[in-house]
C-alpha cells in the first residue's frame, strides 16, 4: 500500500517521467533579478515549473539556497510550495535539507517543513539513528529520504568504511536498515549519487522497490543512461532522478525558462530511448 | 594560536565558567506568550540571557526550535543573536542547525549562519565527509563542531559501529580525523554527549585539547560530576557543557529567568567543588 506522496510518483513514473528538477535557485545566479529577493527567487522557480511540469515527477528546492537570503529566502520557498500544492497538486515536493538531530528537537524540523511549508518529502542524515528520527518517521503520508551514498567527490570518507562483521560499507548497512527497520510506515527512500553507478546498483539489490533519489547528473558528473540501468528497481520504477544546474541554468539569459524545458525534454527523450533499447 | 572564537571561549574557561546555556526556546512552551510569536520568542531569549550572562561560556540556539515557527522564528533568531553581539559580545553564540550538503551548496548555510545570523560557530554533521564540508572548514574565525557521539538513547545505530582494520566505533574514526585532518586551520571541535560519559574519555585521549561541546546534561539525563572528569583538556578546559531546557525551563511560571539562574549557579557551584577536589 503506498502512501499518497509514493502514489504521485507512480503515477508520474508510470508516464515515464523520472526527472525531478532541483530549484537549487542560487539568487545570485538568477537572470530575473530586480532586488526584491523573495519575488524574484518565486518568480524565477514559477517560471521553471510552468516550463517543465509535464516532464517531471518531483521538484527538490534545496534548504541551502533559501536560508542564505533569511526571511526573504523563506518567503520565496513558502511561495515556490504554496503555488505546486495549487497549480499542481500532483506533483511531489521534496525538500532537500539533510536534516537530523535528536527526537524531540527534530519536531521542530517536522513542524517546519510538512505542516508550515507543505513538503512532501524530505531528505534527511542517518548519523543519529533511528531512534532520533522517528518524528520524522511517524509521519506516513510522506516519504523520507536517507542519505546513504551522496554524490559528493569525497563521500568515500565515512561512507565507504567497511563495518561490523559483514564486512560492508557503510552506505549499504544504510540503506539495508531503512529497507527492513525504519520502513515500517512503508515511506522511506534513500539517495544515492549518480556520480556512484555501482554504488547504484549494490543499494537497489538491497533495498527492493524502495524509491532512490539519485541527484548529481549533469554538473556533478552523472550520466542518465548509466543511472538509469543501475538504479531501476523490478518494476521499472523507483528512481527520482535529479538534476538541479543542468537544467535551472541551462541558459543565463531571458530564454532560462525554454532552455530549462529543453534540457528536460533532452533527458526524458534519452530516457524512452533507453527503455525501448 | 587559538581563532577569536575559540579566545572567547578560553576567556571564559579561564574564569571557570564551562556551561552553554541551550536557547531552545521551544514557542508552546514559553512563559510569556502574548501571540507575538518573534517578540515573545526574542524577549524570553533576552530575559535568559540578561539573567545568566556572567555564568556561562556560550549560548547555543537550536535552529529547529526556530524554524518551526518560519519567518517568526527566524526574525526572534536574528534579534537573539544581534542583541548577543551587542550586549554581550564576549561571549560565543553557536547555532546547533547539524548541517551538511555537499560543497558548494553549503556555501548558503556559511552565508546564513555566518554572514546573516553573525554565529561563531556551527555544528555540522561528518556523513559527507571533509570535502564536502570545506565552505565551513574555512572560516577560520569561526568554530565547527562536528558530531561524534550525540547524546540521544539510540547513537549507537550507526556511530558505535565498529569500522576497518583498527576496530573502532565510528565516532571515534570521526573524532580523530576531524582532529588530525579537518582541524588545519585550528577551528574545528567535536560533540560527545554527556549521556556516555566513558565515550567521552575516549574521545578526549583522540583529540588532544579541541574543545568539546557535550550536550545532554539534565532532562536527558547527563550528570555535570561525570562529564567534567570524563571530558576535561590538559589544561582543564576545552569543555562547552550544554543544558538546555534544564535551564530555561527550569520554571514555567513569571519566574523563568530567576529559576535559569539558580540552576546555572548550581551547577557552576558543582563544577567548583569538583575542581577543589
Amino acid at each position: 500500500m503506498a502512501n499518497s506522496t509514493i502514489k504521485k510518483l507512480e503515477k508520474r513514473w508510470s508516464k515515464n517521467l523520472f526527472i525531478c528538477v532541483g530549484l537549487d535557485s542560487d539568487y545570485k545566479r538568477l537572470p530575473n533579478r530586480t532586488g526584491d529577493i523573495a519575488s524574484d527567487i518565486f518568480e524565477f522557480n514559477k517560471a521553471i515549473i510552468d516550463s517543465t511540469f509535464d516532464l517531471v515527477c518531483a521538484y527538490k528546492p534545496n534548504a541551502a539556497f533559501y536560508e542564505a537570503y533569511g526571511t526573504d529566502g523563506l518567503t520565496a520557498l513558502k511561495k515556490t510550495s504554496t503555488y505546486l500544492k495549487e497549480n499542481y497538486p500532483d506533483i511531489a515536493v521534496i525538500l532537500d535539507a539533510k536534516r537530523g538531530d535528536i527526537g524531540s528537537t527534530n519536531e521542530g524540523y517536522v513542524s517546519s517543513i510538512f505542516d508550515n511549508l507543505k513538503m512532501d518529502g524530505v531528505t534527511v542524515s542517518p548519523y543519529l539513528g533511528q531512534e532520533a528520527l522517528e518524528p520524522f518517521l511517524e509521519r506516513k503520508d510522506k516519504l523520507i529520504i536517507v542519505l546513504a551514498k551522496t554524490s559528493n567527490p569525497g563521500s568515500a570518507e565515512f561512507q565507504d568504511l567497511v563495518v561490523g562483521e559483514g564486512g560492508k560499507p557503510l552506505y549499504q548497512v544504510v540503506a539495508e536498515r531503512v529497507a527492513r527497520n525504519w520502513n515500517k510506515n512503508g515511506n522511506c527512500g534513500v539517495v544515492v549519487g549518480a556520480t556512484y553507478p555501482s554504488e547504484l546498483v549494490q543499494v537497489r539489490k538491497l533495498i527492493g522497490d524502495l524509491p532512490i533519489l539519485i541527484p548529481g547528473l549533469g554538473t556533478q558528473g552523472g550520466e542518465i543512461e548509466n543511472t538509469v540501468r543501475s538504479g531501476m528497481a523490478s518494476g521499472g520504477w523507483g528512481m527520482i532522478i535529479n538534476s538541479s544546474r543542468g537544467i535551472i541554468f541551462a541558459s543565463d539569459g531571458k530564454d532560462f525558462a525554454q532552455k530549462a524545458r529543453d534540457v528536460a525534454m533532452d533527458l526524458n527523450k534519452r530516457l524512452l530511448l533507453l527503455k525501448d533499447s
